[in-house]
């Protein structure tokens, strides 16, 4: 597959994932946050454009490919984290799709050495990511290199420390299994509503199948899983404007539930890669 | 000049001007026409990246740069005509901005050769472009590529017979003056507004300022100055209301100010290759 195909591919998904609105919670097309806007998140798809086609290309260097589309987002956002979770999901499965089958993932963040885990750690400096210490290995302390060089973890294995309590390691962990749901489920509304109502459905119904890690972390497990259950209500009802109005209670509240618009965008990735067509 | 950077700066540049709203009249995050929406508009920028880039490196085929960008983009647009008029802005001025400086996008239209000129009119035949024949020269016909290379017309010399009908070709023959102007605009109007506001108004002041040639074509003149009448009075008014009527009167009637929105996101692309901060 074309590398550029792939890179292309996955600049769309994140554009279409933050244009799909109204996707309760989370930045979209017209909803900001303060400082985090939804034109940050635009300029940071066109931003890493070339580290995409180079991960496509044959670069098995995925701790250096994250923290480089980090960097080079920062660049184009003035320096916010926009798409933190989504790098970390879309550049193993870019990698995986440019080795040939997008769906061999598993071995490629299996493959992951010490020096990627260091090169993530770079990347926590770039940008502000809400994060909890991995273990007992600081995210901002320097020292944290040393002692992941000195006990020889890889990057897989300092995902997999984090797995319990956070969402995206969970994919890396679990052979992807909710962004490539994600993707089926995609192809499937697609074929009887419009994109943008199939991203809507399809980030709710995973919001509905699982509590948001992110929305676990700062508001803690109660307050995620009441956003599940009100999710899965409100696709129930397919209603539009029950889903406005779960969006408009979640914005008050401040509700962000980061991790799943992450995993639809890296489910769109895939999704669009199997059977592009044009953007329906 | 980075030429990565001058090439994600006109990139970012077509996302802001397709994304800005209330843009009267036109595609925007909220308007989608019946078969070309926001989203074939997201595409077709993220498409054009490496066509962008050779463009700035060095490469002064700005004829077969403008049928590439045109073909990428219909890649990934499903073969539609959203940028055509963009294309013809933006090639010339980020081959000048390579060199050095955009502003001598003079010596770069100007030098074009009668290659240019065939290469452009192979464009024409990737999209459906809203054209005029070009002289006697059927914009559709093989016969034309025989008669512009018989004649030795250059890309330069076909663009001056349109000028007369045509917004874009006017800014090629008379030094991108509205396209700087718009620059101007954005950079003075984006320290009091927000930028997508600023994008409104500039593209409100610029169709205020000409009729736009698109709808003239479309139209007729008095409806195109009609238009134009009315963008002034709505600038006048300062009230977001009034541009929203505005927006729904010319939806309503399928009146769409293309040439407009094509030199604004041209007088973006200026504005954000000189003061790119972060987008505001």
């Amino acid at each position: 597959m074309n590398p550029k195909y792939i890179a292309r591919c996955a600049q769309i998904a994140m554009l279409l994932e933050v244009s799909a609105t109204p996707k309760p919670g989370n930045v979209d097309r017209d909803h900001d946050f303060a400082d985090l806007r939804y034109e940050h998140f635009l300029a940071s798809a066109i931003g890493v454009g070339h580290v995409f086609e180079r991960a496509a290309v044959n670069d098995n260097k995925v701790g250096s490919l994250i923290r480089e589309a980090v960097e080079e987002s920062a660049k184009w956002n003035g320096g916010r984290n926009t798409h933190f979770g989504t790098f970390l999901l879309l550049v193993p499965l870019i990698v995986a799709a440019g080795k040939g089958d997008v769906r061999a993932v598993n071995d490629v963040v299996r493959n992951t050495t010490v020096e990627d885990a260091i090169e993530l750690y770079k990347a926590f400096k770039c940008v502000d990511v809400y994060l909890e210490d991995i273990d007992d290995l600081n995210v901002k302390d320097a020292t944290s290199v040393d002692e992941i060089r000195r006990r020889g973890l890889t990057l897989y294995d300092i995902i997999q420390i984090s797995a319990e309590h956070d969402g995206i390691a969970q994919e890396w962990v679990r052979d992807f299994s909710r962004t490539l749901a994600g993707a089926r489920m995609l192809a499937e509304k697609a074929k009887e509503m419009s994109m943008n109502d199939a991203i809507v459905h399809s980030y709710l119904a995973l919001l509905a199948e699982r509590p948001d890690t992110l929305v676990q972390k700062k508001f803690g497990s109660s307050v995620a899983e009441e956003v599940g259950r009100k999710a899965s209500a409100v696709l129930k009802e397919r209603n539009i404007d029950a889903i406005r109005r779960f969006d408009d209670e979640l914005i008050r509240r401040k509700i962000n539930p980061g991790t799943t618009a992450d995993i639809v965008a890296a489910s769109l990735f895939v999704h669009l890669l199997e059977e592009y067509d044009e953007i329906a």
